[in-house]
């Protein structure tokens, strides 16, 4: 089996078994551990409303200490008011023991329909029989046992060198719907075996998220159980990285590259989609105007239907950076699909329509506005709006 | 045939032809006249692009006169650059010179795919031909050439009485998709016989709007198109109302229920709907908190596509309220599907499946959240999203 997750990294241990919450029988209940305690930071969700396992990992993780995570999909674990805290509690509490370690030290995640409490009885059958399961080769199970809609697993790695040391990052996630980057990606769990200050953690953590789960769109719903955590527990013996230092660098720029990859694996499986799109906005203002643009292009009903059908509407791109609330110059801007020039200085061009439709074809479509009135270049990932989003969204529930 | 719209205020003269914009055939130039100058007030998209058509109307409204109003569908023009302005200035003129006015006092409005120039020939021809059968019975023939992908015309009126003299309110609007409460809706045109100040009708459009056409949302796109227009000719002999007194309070309140019959028209048509869903939320702290949650709700694809399944996953209505950036207490919130209640102080009902089901069902649902937090109440009217919305807009410029 492929070891190319949250288990590459060394002294981390993962599982992931079916406990029964999901009606199809699939697997739901996912664990890792590290073998040492590990730092932890994470981001979480700013949806007024919050899940309460996601409520007990983010009060918990401030003690910057973890052991282990545990995460369910199939149940959101939201909106059950007390009853909802003490299954998060109870949840940790029980992994706990089997552990030996502080509850404290178990975060949480859950994820799933909100409104519907979670079966403890399975719960704590799934977290005995992950527990007795765990395995430094099990990360594409766990992947597997946090998948709601997401139609394949999402894993990412990366090894590379500080002075000698060989350090690994490896990550999953899972999310399809309700995805907007406004934090995170459902849930994302980070591991490493870098050694690495608590504070320089939760600084790599947050420059990492606004580019690459903070660019990431499906529908432009957040959910309340979103959350991105990272854990590194050392075990790679390299000297502690406690300042914004070289070896810093070095370790951000590894981090990127498997959030980033795991990012666009998440717009590529955006629910019913066809395509990946990725869409760059050139030339900004300033940084606001660009996120304000990236975002109401990516979350455009209009925009996502025209590229599921294919057809190159690039109005619609310039009406959804139009209404956006960023400030431009209509008479400046240049649209893109692909290479090919479809619009200049705010006028439409006459353009080939079967070179448009090559493009429209393809798997992944990069396009660029360039509004050449500054020198802020972001982008986003996205994808196209299917019939199947409606009849996966339709029926959500049953 | 039914006068039920813009030729129902004495005075008004309207008519809609085919001039061969419409690939289909089918009516695509509308045009009203006045018998004499009215008073007329807009108010215009906040898209920063705009359409040279609707610049027009907006740069010569300015004027507070006009003698009519000439409105095309099948194309927007748009993102055209001097041609856009030159065509719509050529439209204006060549119009004024039939009616016998100054341009300036000839409205403009054009709707539907970007980028491609307007074919004047055809303009002019319809223009002529429009002007040739105007008739104080052509408004529903005007409502009808101002359809995009709208499947019904939206006509509505109502007559009242001040200090004995008969006033008359009637209005057409056009728009199925591409609608969000950003500015008015798609286009809108009431005309009155009122004899009212250009101060005074300034007002109330700009009340009424608030409260009808900024509170529909389809799919969360504003177009850069909209514009919602009143001419009001004075026609009815009522003493001019020209101060904020009892004559313009019923002018107002009469103005409201036609903007609002309109507005639902609009949602219940909204592209692909297959259910009118009007918006309540209850109990707010304040003004823009309200506006806040209502716009994240109505624009909510995972909203909207559960009401398409018929699918009582209250928990996406909860959680888009949460995102929306208004704060409030989530242990407070109560929801409701029509009557039943499904969720209490933020924690999930055992309700009655069956029931919800029967609610789900009809054509018109009301959703109520009562966020327990203040006095302020508003709500919204939006419609479902449906495999239909996703087949109209894969395809529309094809």
């Amino acid at each position: 089996m492929m070891n190319n997750g949250i288990t590459a990294p060394r002294g981390f241990l993962a599982s992931g078994v079916p406990c029964g919450l999901k009606k199809n029988g699939n697997k739901d209940l996912a664990m890792v551990v590290s073998e040492n305690d590990a730092i932890a930071v994470g981001i979480f969700t700013k949806n007024v409303v919050k899940g309460h396992s996601l409520m007990w990992t983010r009060d918990k993780i401030k003690s910057g200490l973890a052991r282990a995570m545990v995460i369910n999909s199939g149940c959101a674990n939201a909106c059950l008011g007390e009853r909802g805290d003490n299954d998060a509690a109870d949840m940790a509490i029980y992994a706990s023991s089997l552990i030996k370690c502080e509850p404290e030290k178990v975060m949480l995640g859950s994820t799933g329909v909100i409104g519907f409490p979670l079966e403890m009885d399975k719960i704590k059958r799934g977290i005995k029989e992950a527990f007795d399961s765990l395995s430094n080769q099990g990360g594409l199970l766990a992947a597997e046992a946090i998948m709601t809609t997401d139609t394949f697993s999402k894993e990412a790695s990366k090894s590379f060198e500080i002075a000698g040391k060989t350090i690994t990052i490896g990550g999953m996630c899972k999310g399809s719907g309700m995805i907007h980057p406004n934090m995170a990606t459902m849930i994302s769990l980070i591991t490493t075996d870098a050694a690495i200050s608590g504070e320089m953690l939760d600084k790599a953590l947050r420059s990492v998220a606004d580019k690459s789960f903070n660019r990431v769109s499906v529908d432009g719903d957040t959910s309340v159980c979103d959350q991105f955590v990272i854990m590194a527990n050392g075990q790679a013996g390299n000297t502690l990285i406690s300042s914004d230092n070289a070896d810093y660098e070095v370790f951000v720029s590894a981090l990127l590259d498997v959030s980033i990859s795991l990012s666009k694996m998440l717009a590529k499986d955006g629910e019913g989609a066809t395509k990946l799109i990725e869409i760059r906005a050139e030339g900004c203002k300033d940084v606001e105007s660009a996120h304000l643009i990236l975002n109401a292009i990516a979350k455009s009903p209009l925009v996502k239907t025209a590229f599921f059908g294919q057809d190159a509407n690039w109005g619609r791109i310039f009406t959804a950076a139009g209404y956006s609330g960023a400030d431009f110059d209509p008479d400046l801007v240049d649209i893109y699909l692909g290479d090919l020039m479809v619009c200049k200085n705010g006028t439409g061009l006459k353009f080939d329509e079967d070179i448009a439709s090559d493009i429209l074809k393809k798997d992944e479509i990069i396009v660029t506005i360039d509004f050449k009135s500054g020198k802020i270049n972001d982008r986003i990932w996205t994808c196209d709006f299917s019939f199947d989003y409606v009849k996966i969204n339709g029926s959500y529930r049953s």
